[in-house]
């Protein structure tokens, strides 16, 4: 059994690695593989949309191990799911919830049965002393209800959702990638509503119409894509829009028809 | 077998990769595991640490590869041990001694027997050529007591230890962790011995009392908890404490009585 | 059998995580061992130089996926390549051709096969959607020729070479590591070309003769040795000898007879 692994704890520390001790303490031929372990701190927005940009690309049966945790030893809940034909164990923060509402048939339960926990459960890492096992006994065929009863207000999130009137699309950057690309939260499906060809703008500047791939315009030269998760995004061929365009997460993105 | 790794070899280049292909070219099933690869370099009070942190949460059995070598191609011995139902190896220079000293009935030997080494071995890449080959030997299940005689004078180190007077307890910062999180040398057995409630202070700074979490203080505020080693810590709820107090390693901590 | 991954992908977003999935739903037991992901952006030779470096010591018939692609989405060609009982997957820029050189009987073939591929291929993430499946499908045993036709043109890189003269060799740094050890091209075989004793200079510094290992120079001096890829590098011991020269790739290094 695959446990997919996504956090913020970084992989200078030893709390990954105690993390998967325990993991295969409790299920020993467990197959673990890392999604990251870079999200940035305590950002639950980012670690919830790169599981749902990832969780979908791993066989059935797969579960997932995500722990963006702010709120580590207080009283918010944790929650074990399953929809899709995966499995999903983490805090009950919307860390789960943008992948859980992409799955279809959704369930959710809180962990809080005792005994799939360790003995001692630190007030400042639940995600070895709580989420880890869980994730074993997961691993071993455990049934989501043993866990705990079943609710339906798991928490969700904020995420900011691009507007389109018949001839704009008003969207955000929500992520910028390792090559500095700009990608945005406008999708395919959106794109799609727009007559006509497209003309797109970042902050203030205008990229122009959308390209099939990077290398369709000149090294250096900033290009619209819609890329690998299926959102428009703004890139540099060869080079790093991030920094060409000095732009940060959160800057406007705007999609116009040509002929307007 | 799970064969654990941790070293100051960061991930960048291919040296980790190097190592791992070593261990499954001598046992084909072996499972990784990655405990950290961006120890400092040559840091090996930090790898002792973080070694002695992780290795309780993985099942018996298995073994540890630890390199952090400044000695690397010097005369510096290596050694194997085990302790505790685990296995260790990795250069004789107290990286395994923290580890070590918490197991019951650890046993080193000086890892000299030439056939457990690849048949060339690099003086600058010896993790490679003799660490890396031993840990697939004992994941094979080849005994202890093979790999050279067994010796009693292994290297320990200077682990800065914190003091107890009946009123004060003095420690100071060993670590600091991605969060920012200044994680002390005072353990919840020294902090017991203190009678009443405690206050804390670091560098200059009063923190206060000690809370049970984060999630304690409000967003943002500076607390002490005992964190996940059971150790002493300094934190900013949501925040980074290294940062906000301006902290770094070996400033002083010290823990009194409430009333004094 | 194993799947070894490198690629410049970075380990802060999902893509690695993706392809790993991708993987593992055409192999399930595929096991899956990472080289590297942080190849700096877009830079081919550091990625072929890595994996050349790295390739000979995993087991004969481990599988090497490796994806540094600026040409992601053009019309560049996709290879699956076997040579010295290993196999490799990724585009054809040069990528592989180091690795390829120095195996016997390297056979190419170009990845046409669109079968291998996922159904929908993103035109900027063709490592999760055909290098990824494909490493997959060699995992699962498909022979070579399955994947398209053979080719003989597979794209070479340009590798700064070194000369030799009978009294002095030329050569430059190809590659600083985490250590700051600055690595030349100058290879073991070369150096033996050189009669009597050999004096190093990098950029206008004189370092003097070849040590055996860093330890052979006081602590912070700067030392040469043939480090652990046979190839001249120069350190400082116990530190970075980057800084500390304050030395870029591309840095002549030149070495020469003591007596001259």
């Amino acid at each position: 059994v695959i446990v997919a692994l996504l956090t913020d704890f970084g992989t200078a520390d030893h709390y990954v690695g105690a993390m998967k001790g325990v993991i295969l303490s409790v299920c020993t031929d467990a197959m673990l593989v890392d999604i990251t372990h870079d999200i940035p701190p305590q950002d639950v927005l980012t670690g919830a949309l790169e599981l749902a940009a990832a969780y979908r690309y791993f066989p059935a049966g797969t579960i997932f191990l995500a722990v963006v945790d702010p709120g580590v030893g207080s009283s918010r809940r944790a929650i074990v799911a399953e929809g899709g034909g995966y499995r999903f164990v983490g805090p009950d923060n919307g860390l789960l919830s943008i992948a859980l509402r992409q799955t279809s048939a959704a369930q959710v339960v809180e962990l809080r049965e005792r005994r799939f926990a360790r003995p001692h459960i630190s007030r400042t890492f639940e995600g070895r002393d709580r989420f880890a096992p869980a994730a074993g006994w997961l691993a071993l065929g455990t049934n989501l209800r043993a866990f705990g009863p079943r609710i339906d207000d798991a928490v969700t999130l904020d995420v900011p959702v691009a507007t389109s009137t018949g001839d704009e699309i008003d969207g955000e950057i929500v992520r910028i990638d390792r090559f500095g690309n700009l990608i945005s939260n406008i999708d395919s499906n959106t794109l799609e509503l727009l007559p006509g060809d497209a003309i797109v703008h970042i902050g203030g500047h205008r990229v122009g119409a959308i390209s099939v791939t990077y290398a369709d315009v000149e090294h250096g030269d900033v290009c619209a894509v819609v890329g690998s998760t299926g959102h428009l995004e703004v890139a540099v061929n060869g080079g790093n829009a991030a920094d060409v365009l000095n732009i940060s997460r959160g800057a406007s993105v705007r999609v116009s028809r040509a002929h307007g």
